[in-house]
Order: C-alpha cells, then structure tokens, then sequence
C-alpha cells in the first residue's frame, strides 16, 4: 500500500511504524480501548505483534475494551499469550469464554449503552492506549472507520495516546457510510435528534487531534468473518410464528403495516428469524440495530427493507465481499453508527422499536437466561439485548423450545440466571408457537408460556411442576 | 363548595353529579385508569361510591390502573367490596397485596416507565373510562391536577370517557406547579426537550375535549397521608456512607461538587438516607425522582437542594399542611411531571442521575430482590426502580445487612428473585459499608460485597459459601 493513498496528512504520514513498534507502546498494567464489534472493523496488526512480544515471555497484563466481541486477532490470540486481564463488556470466542470459564481472565458483563457512559465517567479508570482501524486518516487527521464503530469515536476522545491501523484490504469507498455523533457528558448532554433510523445527524469520521496519534500501522489483515449456518427447519417455524404475531398486531391497530424499525439479536437463529421475513408480505420496513447479518442486506435486495441502521456489519465471508463491491448501492441504504447511538435508551424508546433477541433458556414466569448455562457457565453476554428488550415498543424473544437435540426443555420452572426479567420479556416464540405476555400477572404468563411456547415432550412435566406450585405455595401470586 | 370557584366552564359545570351518580358510570369487566401515584392526588368520592355499589350486591369487576400505588380509598375499599380484578402497576396496601397473594386479584409487577408506552400501545386493551382529580377546571375545560400527576395526561387522552373528582382540600394554588408535557406515540415520537430538573418543557394543565367529561364530582376528602418513622441509627449509617462515597467520588473527579440530580426511591428507608444529605457540605443540589418526601422539602428548607423535579408529593400530614401553607415559596423550586417524564430512560440517561433505591436482599455477585420475598410472597412491586437503576449515571442500593431483627442476612448467596441484576446494581450501601461493584468481575464482586457489606454475624457463613463454591464449581466465573 501506498501511504499518501490512505494517509493524507503528512504529520501523521511521519508516524508510520511496523505493528512490532507500534506494539511496544503497550505497557504492562495499561487500560486499552479498541474499535471493533463482532469480528468486524477491529485493530489486527497491532494485537498479534503485541501476542507476539508476550509470547517472548515478556509480562504483559492489561484490561481489554471494545465495544463488544472483536476477532481472533484480539480475543483469541491476546488470550492464548495470557495478555489479557481484565476483558469488557462481551465477548464470544472460545479461547476467551474458556479463559474466563477458568477464572484465568476477569469479565464483567456489560450492557453494551452502559459502556460508554463508563468509560467517560472513568469508571473504568483511565483509558492509557486507543487502537483503531481506519480506511484512511484525510488532510485534517480525521480518521476513517472501516466496518464498525463501536466505541472507535469515545476510545479515541478518551486515550491518552492512539494508535491507527489503516487496513488496505478495507476500502476507501466505506466514507460515507459512517455517522459520528458524540454524545456530551452530564450536565451537558443534549437531546439526540435521531427520530428516524435513515437520518444522519452527525459527521462521517472521528476527529482526533494529531498530536494524540502515537503511530499508525499500516495492514491488509480482513476481518475475520464467518460463514453464517443455513437456515434450519426450528428457525424457519419461529419465524412462520412471529410473522403471524406481527401480522395480528397489525390487524389489531398496534402497528403500522410497515411495523416499526427491527431490532435483531446476533448469531444464525436470529439472523434466520429476521431472514424470514423475505417470505412476509411486509413492506417498506426499516432497521435500527446493533449488527446487520446476511438476512438484513437480502431483506435489502428483495426491496423489503428501505434502511439499515446498525454500528456494525457481521457478514459472510460471500456477503462481505458482495458487500464490498456494491458499496454505491448500500452505502444509500444504511448507516454505521457509534454504538453509544445504536444502543442509546432514549433512541430506542423513541423508535419504539421491535425487539427480537435470542434466550439460552425461558422460565415459566417469563424471565429469560441468555448468558450462564446452569446459572454458572459463561456463554457470550447479554450485549446489547437488554437496552433493546427494556427499552424497545415490543419485546420479543425468541428460543428453540429444547436443547442438547431435544433432551432438554429450554423453557423451565426457573432460570438458573436472569438476565432479563419477566418486565423485560412480553411475547415469547418457540417453534412451538407464541406467548403473548402483555398485561399478564404470573400465573397466567406460566400457563400460556406452557400452552404456545413448551415443547410437547415437556408440557405434562411443566404443567405437573405448575400444579404443584400451586398446591404448595402459601402465595398464589409468584407460587414456587 | 362553590361549583363556580372550581369549575369556570360552564357546559362542564352542568355535569356535577354526587358520587353514586357518577359511579353508576362504571361497568363490569372495564378498563380503568386513574390519577393518583402513592396516596397522593388519587379519585377518592367516586371509588368509594363504588365500593358501595358493590357491597350491595352489584357484581363489579375491573381492571384497575393508576400510576403506581394509591390510596385506601382505592386499594383498599374497591379490594375489600372485590371489585378490582386486575391491577397494575404497583401496589403497596396490605389489602391488595394479601388479596394478590391469595391470588383473588392478577397483578403484573410493570416498570412505570413502561405503563404510558402500553397503554398508548393498547397492550390493556381499551380504557374505558379516567376517574383524575382536580383543583378546578377553567374555562377552556383544561383540568388542574393536585398532589401528583402520574399517568392523567394519559389517562384523559386514551379514556373514552373521563369523570373528574374536584377537590376542595387541594388549595386552588396548587396551579403552576405541574407541568404537563406529551409524548407521542412512535413514529411520531420527537426527542424531550428536558435538560435540567428545573426547566418547564409543556403546560400547568391536561387538555380534555370538554364533550369527553362525563361526570364532575365535588368533594373535600383529603390525601391520605402517613406519617414518616422517624430516622433511625441504621438510616444514618447508611447515609453516612453514602455521603462519603459521594465526597470521594467528587474528590475523583468523577462528580462535580454539587453531584448530579438525585433520584431516591420510596420509603422510610430512602427519606432517611437523603435526609442525611442535610449533615453532608454539598450544595446547590437537585433532585429528578419519582416522589418527593419530607426530606426533600428539608433539604429546600436548608438551603442544600435547589430544585426537585418529581411526579408525586408523598408527604407527612404535617409536611403536606406546611406545604400547602408555603406553595407560593415552593412553587418557585418544585415540579410535578407526567410520570412518562420523570421517569423516562431518555431523560433519566441524558441527566446522569444519582439513583438510590432500595433492596430487600442482595446476592454476593449484586442481584438485587426488591420486591418478593423468598421469590414468591409480593411485597410492593419495582416501581420506579427500574427505570432509574438501569439509566442513572450511578445506580446505588441500599439495605440494612440484617432483616427480623438481626436474625437473617440481607446479603445472601443467591437472591429468591432477581428484580435488578448485576447490571444495574452498581454500588450497595449496608449500614456497615459501602461495596463499589463498578468494573468488577462476579468474583470480585463477591469478595467486595462481603467485606464491605456484609453484617460481621454472618460474615463467616458467606465466605465459607464463596469459597466452597470456589471449590467446586467447575466454572470459576461465576462459581455456583
């Protein structure tokens, strides 16, 4: 690569260094912040030269932040080199849940609008290093995102010092698909004026002032994406119900017949939910999220969704590419937020939006695990669903109604964790079919929990359990 | 009572009617929303008129909604005659919540904030009928509410037929002192312009279409208020650590020298630890809560606390005469909002709140039970707690380490009911010490809550239970 093609200004063009260099500002006991969301637009040169200089034998220890999982680069290989500490607000790869299963690294999980109001309230101390990646950096130091944003724009106002990783491999025609809008901290802070998904109300880099640019390394590592699994015949039942739902809620008066802007959860059952979609006879529907998977850029081309909001793209490795090369086409129909906007309450409540995340397991009285097996095992986190379940116009979640191949029941007398409680959960899919919660007291969340949502194997063993709650349980309102 | 001193439209006038005629309105299996939140500004003639409809025979059954909690007249005599059939949001009379858990009446525990959103949305179905009270009805047939605000503005609009009780006990003066300001309903949905707890963003009055008021009822039956328990040893412990947590925070840099608004949650509990404030050196103060208790017009009186923004007055009978006797100096410092805004997400994330609410137990690893003891017997609901806890700039807990009088731990292994999970449990306060959970793993946590929290009894008894955990749990992240 070519610097004077990605770095524009020639103070910062002089500060081009190796990853190895650049890796050596790292210093044992720092607190680092990095862009990147899912395994998309994270630093990767950087963090293996770091990976490197430990495996060395060098005692490095720091506290890792992004704005949620990043990729291998990071959570894999910065673990297995035992630099990673302390590792904020989620996370999803093996060696990293293994890690943390063991107690070898420290996890606290985050909900994921939290995470910028802790960083910039210094919750988590100071931020010593910020490492970004970045198409380009133009003639005025602005830095360039590539295909997320994350928490790339409070990192880089936070840190002392930044690093920039311009990613040859990322193309320069992303500018523009970027909407930067800092949000101020109290006392200051003003409303967002984000009242509808397409809207831009912000500039499409991250400004940073020169001095604070440390080094900038030059890489041509993609990110490391995934193939996204087929759509199987329980995700395609889940979404024949939910489609039902939202058509009933249409019929109802409850919402437009272009419904309101989607909220999906990430991993392949939602991305096939949402997918689903494509079927429906909804039109003219629009997306405020934090990922857009597959299914969102098909909705797109099938002419079903007219926009995209989201702070990060998690696509195939095919999909990426298609992604890439139509860059003029979708760059009309979505839009890459900081996940301080993706993921703000008060957007959120405002679009009233529909929220569609996935549980590991649902209690009868409808409160939802969907991060600790057993109450014990860490799985990936909650991320971002529970500002989108606590705050959205409808609340959905959705589940396969058995696990481990149908030996066991995933809706159950009492979740073993609760991550979102029964405020938080008001309609319930299975491919069994839906529970609609709404204005239901306990009792009768259980029994149609049980009727619409349990798998027919479990149904006698939950309704038994419920029976003899009741019978036992001196209070009939939450009987146990 | 004069008809003309309260009620300056005359097509209105003509409909008072006595509380049996108005009460005759309602019908079996209605829909039923109501002024009031905490015995303050609630119907009171018509419910009791209502009750004794009942009594005599009428098979009446209702759903009932108010904003929170109400007064006896309500969710006591209307409970007692059988009448309410469903109730939501909140409760905290003995008479409901006996009759709850018998499970004669369905509740559903629902965050305040989420009460306007569902009722807009139509999650109750239709309201049938708004029973508010009033200081008077002026020309243009606007309704001046008294003692609290809650969901009226709601209730008045979504109603399809509104009686309004007129209340000669509520001094005319009360006007100005509210501020009335709409959200629409998505996609319409613009941001709240609100910034600072002092500032007016809508009107002092409800907009009704007069046509649309079926009944006006003239009474003079007083809010029914309770007196405060006095402040005890543990209240001014907790306070006291509370305070010198709040002055580190401050020497950290992390809070200006006049703290950010406060919200605090209801009780004796709660009056006394922001009572405490009154013994601490901050100034310039304010306060953006739900409800505003004695000790609130204690910190006015002393000087500490500039503005307090709320949407109920749950005053002592002596505090409420004092206040009634000194609106025209409290006017100048007190809001009363629609609860939809004193406890909307957005409003509550933009201010960077100061949330302290209250727990009846809490975990080592910070889930909080605040509403249902041994996870099945209700006591009073979330409330507002919810909402602050999740979007406050801090959210803070407090309990008393021992409940029965010494013989039982607040702080336990695992909590019977998850109300606010570790996520919104970011700093507890026990009469021993005070726990910043902030960044911390599970672990941590843990350790952090027995050591500083814990009462020394039962000390001994948790770290064994952490440590046996420790032992032989196979995940160390969260060690069951």
């Amino acid at each position: 690569m070519q610097t004077s093609q990605r770095i524009h200004n020639p103070s910062i063009a002089e500060k081009v260094v190796s990853a190895q260099v650049a890796a050596a500002l790292v210093a044992d006991g720092m607190v680092i912040a990095t862009s990147g969301f899912t395994p998309a637009g994270y630093p990767k040169a950087v963090p293996l030269a770091l990976a490197e200089r430990a495996k060395k034998g060098e005692k490095i220890g720091i506290t890792l932040i992004a704005g949620a999982s990043v990729g291998p680069e990071i959570d894999q290989a910065l673990v297995d080199a035992g630099v990673i500490k302390r590792r904020f607000p989620y996370q999803n790869s093996k060696a990293l849940r293994d890690a943390i299963n063991k107690g070898e690294i420290e996890f606290a999980d985050i909900h994921l609008s939290h995470l910028p109001v802790w960083m910039k309230n210094g919750y988590f101390g100071e931020i010593d290093l910020a490492i970004v990646e970045a198409t380009q950096i133009d003639e005025q130091g602005r830095i360039y995102p590539t295909t997320s944003v994350g928490i790339s724009n409070i990192a880089v106002d936070l840190a002392k010092r930044v690093i920039v990783e311009v990613n040859s491999v990322q193309p320069l025609s992303l500018a523009g698909i970027h909407d930067i809008y800092g949000v101020a901290k109290a006392p200051d802070t003003r409303p967002i004026p984000l009242t509808d998904p397409s809207q831009r109300i912000g500039v499409p880099y991250i400004s940073c002032p020169p001095e604070k640019i440390a080094a900038v390394v030059l890489t041509d590592i993609p990110d490391s994406t995934s193939p996204v699994a087929p759509i199987d015949e329980i995700s395609e039942k889940i979404a024949g119900h939910l489609t039902e739902f939202l058509r009933n809620e249409v019929s109802a008066g409850r919402l437009p017949r272009n419904l309101r802007p989607l909220q999906s959860g990430v991993g392949s059952v939602a991305n096939a939910v949402l997918g689903g979609l494509i079927r429906s006879d909804f039109e003219h529907l629009t997306v405020y999220s934090e990922v857009l998977q597959d299914s969102v850029l098909d909705l797109i081309d099938a002419g079903k969704v007219d926009f995209a909001s989201a702070t990060s793209l998690t696509l195939s490795p095919e999909r990426l590419e298609d992604f890439y090369k139509n860059l003029d086409r979708y760059r009309e129909k979505i839009l890459l937020r900081p996940q301080e906007i993706s993921n703000h309450p008060e957007v959120i409540r405002r679009l009233g939006l529909i929220a569609m995340n996935t549980a590991i397991e649902a209690d009868v009285y409808g409160n939802v695990n969907s991060s600790h097996i057993g109450g014990t095992r860490l799985m990936n986190g909650i991320g971002g669903s529970g500002d989108f379940a606590r705050n959205a116009g409808i609340s959905v979640f959705l589940t396969e109604s058995t696990a481990k191949e149908g030996l066991i029941s995933s809706i159950v007398p009492a979740v073993t964790h609760v991550d979102h409680n029964e405020h938080s959960v008001q309609v319930l899919v299975t491919e069994q079919g839906v529970a609609d919660l709404r204005g239901l007291g306990p009792l009768r969340r259980a029994r149609t929990i049980i009727d619409h949502c349990a798998h027919p194997n479990f149904k006698s063993m939950l309704e038994s359990y419920l029976y003899q709650a009741c019978e036992r349980s001196k209070y009939k309102h939450i009987p146990l």
